[in-house]
């Protein structure tokens, strides 16, 4: 997600240091510490403006969020909605999705999240893409043994890539949406992104799998 | 697909026995003897009208087709198409596709095509899909190592189904379509099957998958 540069936003994010981590890399291994409790860990990968994490904290008060987004003003977006939930369970951090084991110990997450992630359509990015080996690498080291990787998006090209990608990487599929709408059940469950009601309302059909990460 | 019963089938299909294989069992490991040549042998379980398989060995005169339908009246139409190309690279045989294993010998086959198979939506029906595991493990078996199974279908139910059996399987995706006829590459050599045509000029997205087995 690209946004225009939101003024003020560096000194708001500092404004707000418990729920944008100031120093991410001091929690390594200790986020169960910042939490305040054991819960799991679930992460979002390019967190956007924030409604997907923050829907699912506030119906999940059982489960800790952290959000990830590597632009600053996108951020600050998400911030808006974490202080207006006022919730214990999320947690916000400035971050390249690449860099992420500096940021988490080996499997202290539990869950990784990735919506709508930037296609990166061209194939001279494709190292860019949040599917590609690369980062299937870095959650595999983050996430705990059999960890799953949930992603949605109604990029078509995108999606038909990582359901390659991450199959040859040796995940299992666990299940998979063509037309996630059309599934009432998971419908009436289904936290939305902003994107995501959006272009749904347009009936853009949204793509979804969950996928596992197999011990060998 | 299921048509009507289609009078006089029996007979014609044994008045054309140069074309529809009589004891199909005879020929398990002598295919080559049959189409008179060494060429890979690609077959189509469950054939239908057979434009696919028609279109296919009109197009390839170096492959040999085999035509697999278990339903009569079904491979009778195909039979009329087969008859009109007057092609000596195709086949026809009245089997169950479950049956492979007695009418091939293992790895006597290169590749498998399914089009548009029975969706069986039911989930106490899933043993009847074909790519179910049991299916999965037939081809495996009649097919060389690494051979590959190409699969379309417009069935959403049936093609999310089979990219979660079909990986769960071992087996390498090796591409995906999630919307066929804008590949334009794709369409310009895709050959249609009389259902394909008729739903995708209606707007109905096809998918299709090609995926390979993995030799241990």
């Amino acid at each position: 997600m690209r946004v225009k540069y939101r003024k003020g936003a560096p000194e708001y994010l500092q404004a707000n240091t418990h729920i944008v981590v100031e120093n991410p890399a001091e929690y390594k291994g200790r986020w169960s510490e910042r939490f305040g409790n054991n819960h799991p860990i679930h992460i979002e990968v390019g967190c956007g403006k924030g409604a997907f994490i923050v829907g699912m904290a506030a119906k999940n008060p059982e489960i800790n969020y952290i959000a990830i987004d590597l632009q600053l003003s996108v951020l600050s977006y998400a911030l808006d909605l974490a202080i207006e939930a006022d919730l214990p369970n999320v947690q916000m951090i400035l971050v390249n999705g690449s860099a992420l084991s500096e940021y988490f110990e080996d499997g202290e997450v539990d869950q990784v999240y990735l919506n709508f992630s930037d296609p990166w359509p061209k194939t001279r990015h494709e190292k860019r893409r949040l599917t590609y080996k690369s980062f299937l690498e870095t959650y595999e080291k983050i996430l705990k043994p059999n960890g799953e990787l949930h992603f949605k998006t109604d990029n078509r090209g995108l999606f038909e890539y990582s359901l390659v990608s991450i199959t040859n990487y040796g995940m299992k599929l666990k299940q998979v949406w063509l037309d996630l709408h059309a599934d009432e059940e998971f419908a009436a469950q289904n936290v939305m992104t902003e994107y995501e009601k959006k272009f749904s309302e347009k009936g853009q059909v949204i793509y979804r799998l969950e996928a596992q990460f197999v011990t060998n």
